[in-house]
């Protein structure tokens, strides 16, 4: 048996009422997508025997593998084991591995167990347990017919450790494949989708039909991979190169890495190669930038710290805008940003640093300042230089996009000082 | 005929491969359930012919509104309309009102109109035209026995207006409800799933049938909702005020709100309220606690700002923390939080600090201090005050944990500072 299509199906009142956006299955998808599963469906259900059955009639015969996220909790709302344990006619029987991990689970974290949580331990007696190294709810695999059917906890981490670890392995194993699959991706910033499909069509057009490219779109970011099928992998491997050695000069001027990382992972990456250190000063983005940075683990050899200026008596004290400057052309302005990333820079004694002052909305737009506007400084050894971008999102999008456009200002500094020498 | 079930059918293949993530369907759900109306069920599917149909044939029998979303651009992968056209027998016509609309569209932004665009204004000939002020592709409401099928644009700022200008006031207008839906909420921080739900469990177990409790955990916070439905909305509300009541006075230590708040927007509104302010002091928190605190719109009534001191030089420049505490109990220790809520209180004069320093691993850990120590001090007119924390989860979650229980220190500080007037 091959597993070639699948239907996910994510368990939870809390996301048929729109208070929990639903990302588990975009994961999932990709996650299965990569080993060339096609996903056939994706049904959002209510936490009830009555749902959870129905979803399974449906979705058995039409699918290879049905994926269930949700409802593996210990409380009482959450269904989805007796439900799976009634429909594949099984009965719970004590899993000792399962209840050793959750004790030890709790006495590592010094709480105490309760009952229920013993009952997590239980599990239907056909299925294969995927382990949960992040948590206590077990995920379970059932065979019936021809179907596997998996059932995993709603909490991204731990559904994610489960899949990386248990599931993907198995259906590697499951599936002999001879074929190799190369992937390779090129990271690109501030150009659109469509604009990038326009530029590279005549690329795209000639592609192999064992080569296909991905547009991975992320808030300004816009990842493409590549990704190759055949039998060779030094052949394929060489083949690929050379499409995407066309694409990356096609784009040049947008490209931030040849690599599978984000902005702020490459961003670290190459700083720390080159030993430079930066420092941000924010106002709207709040601390955003400089949570990014630290996202990266190790980013502490590059990153020396930031002041938060959201109110503008701060700016002043802590950043040496004069109160002129405020009072004339006001705190989001070119004059400002480029005093908040000039005083930054000599406080935090960094190579590089980036201010960021702007609007994000729903108010606080004026007559002539529009919200969206979000004036941006550089500062480094080469001087300082401001820039002005109008952002048309909401308030969040904004914030996301501010800080985007902070770190890419930072790689093209860093470019320019890298460049010099 | 009423309505009171509805099914949501997204339709794109991007939203199966995870390349987008499916938010129109939750934002339709709140608003359906607002009117009382129940999601049956939310459908993802590939935009081709056989999967429409499929969906539709399930969809029909089995609810009183179905939506469906995507598929409506000018682009040939679009399939949606065709499929709808066949399926209900009619036959496409020019509409044109609509055609009006979309050549003055392209007219007002000065682009050339293709074929294709034209054709856009075409529409079966037995549905309902929901003209879509922001867009070329018009919704479309057709009737089929007792089920009403809404298709609309998947671009989320189209289909949102189309919703609220044309769709709901027709639901009202149809909709002579008799079932009231009723949400109450009540916001935990601190106390995981299983501990509340035994806290409660009395309580859970005589609520009666029409109403019922829904656990919503989320890294630390913890969302309880009861949902009731009845025919009176007094007699509802009293009764579910009354468990509502019951239920806080049991969890009364953990209670951070009751609204459909979390925990950072809680904080703004409380703060705000009381007029007080607040302002960071993060080292490995990195600018996620000022960054979630600017999340709110408002924020810049309560925060002042912060100082990130990522580098221990930044520490002790910018938040006079001595060389003697970091070479003795090192950055991450109550005495350097301490100092850096000191600091930090006094630079912002604001009413409340909270300083972090942690160490969230993978790395950093020493023979003194595992991954996962993370300190807290809190500075306001009562004094400072340090707390030390150990976290059991990897380094994006440790970072999660930090700049939460971060913010609910400062809630329980503001607390104090308002019980004492």
């Amino acid at each position: 048996m091959e597993i070639k299509t699948a239907i996910l199906i994510s368990i939870g009142d809390e996301l048929l009422i729109g208070q929990t956006i639903d990302t588990n299955s975009a994961w999932i998808a990709k996650h299965l997508n990569r080993l060339g599963i096609q996903i056939a469906l994706k049904l959002t259900i209510s936490d009830t025997q009555e749902a959870i059955k129905s979803a399974l009639d449906l979705s058995l015969p039409a699918a290879d593998l049905v994926i269930c996220t949700g409802g593996l909790g210990p409380t009482k709302d959450d269904v989805t084991k007796h439900t799976l344990n009634d429909y594949f006619g099984a009965k719970l029987v004590r899993n000792q591995t399962v209840h050793d991990h959750v004790v030890n689970f709790f006495k590592l974290r010094n709480r105490p167990m309760l009952p229920v949580n013993d009952m997590q331990a239980d599990v239907p007696d056909n299925c294969t347990v995927l382990f949960n190294r992040m948590g206590t709810a077990p995920g379970m695999l059932f065979e019936y017919k021809d179907t596997w059917i998996v059932s995993l906890p709603g909490v991204p981490r731990e559904m994610q450790i489960i899949v990386e670890e248990e599931l993907l392995p198995r259906i590697k194993a499951q599936t002999q494949r001879e074929q190799q699959i190369i992937y390779k991706y090129l990271l690109l910033f501030g150009r659109g989708e469509s604009f990038v499909a326009q530029d590279i069509a005549d690329i795209e057009n000639v592609l192999p039909e064992h080569i296909h490219l991905s547009y991975l779109p992320n808030y300004g970011e816009l990842k493409l991979r590549l990704s190759g099928i055949g039998t060779d992998y030094a052949t394929l491997d060489n083949e690929m190169n050379v499409y995407l050695g066309l694409i990356r000069d096609r784009v040049a001027d947008y490209v931030v890495c040849a690599e599978d990382l984000n902005l702020e992972e490459s961003l670290v990456k190459q700083l720390k190669e080159h030993r430079l250190t930066i420092a941000t000063a924010e106002s709207c983005t709040g601390g955003l930038i400089g949570s990014k940075i630290t996202d990266v683990a190790g980013a502490s050899t590059v990153y020396r710290g930031s002041v938060i200026a959201y109110h503008n008596e701060i700016k002043q004290t802590e950043l040496n805008v004069s109160k002129e400057i405020l009072n004339t052309v006001g705190a989001v302005s070119e004059a400002t940003v480029l005093e908040m990333a000039r005083s930054v820079k000599a406080k935090m004694g960094v190579d590089i640093a980036v201010a960021v002052s702007g609007i994000l909305g729903p108010t606080g737009a004026t007559a002539e300042k529009p919200v969206g506007l979000v004036c941006f400084a550089i500062a480094s050894v080469k001087g300082v230089q401001a820039f002005s971008f109008n952002f048309p999102y909401d308030r969040n999008l904004n914030k996301e996009m501010a800080a985007k456009t902070a770190l890419n200002l930072v790689r093209k500094e860093m470019m320019h000082l890298i460049s010099d020498g």
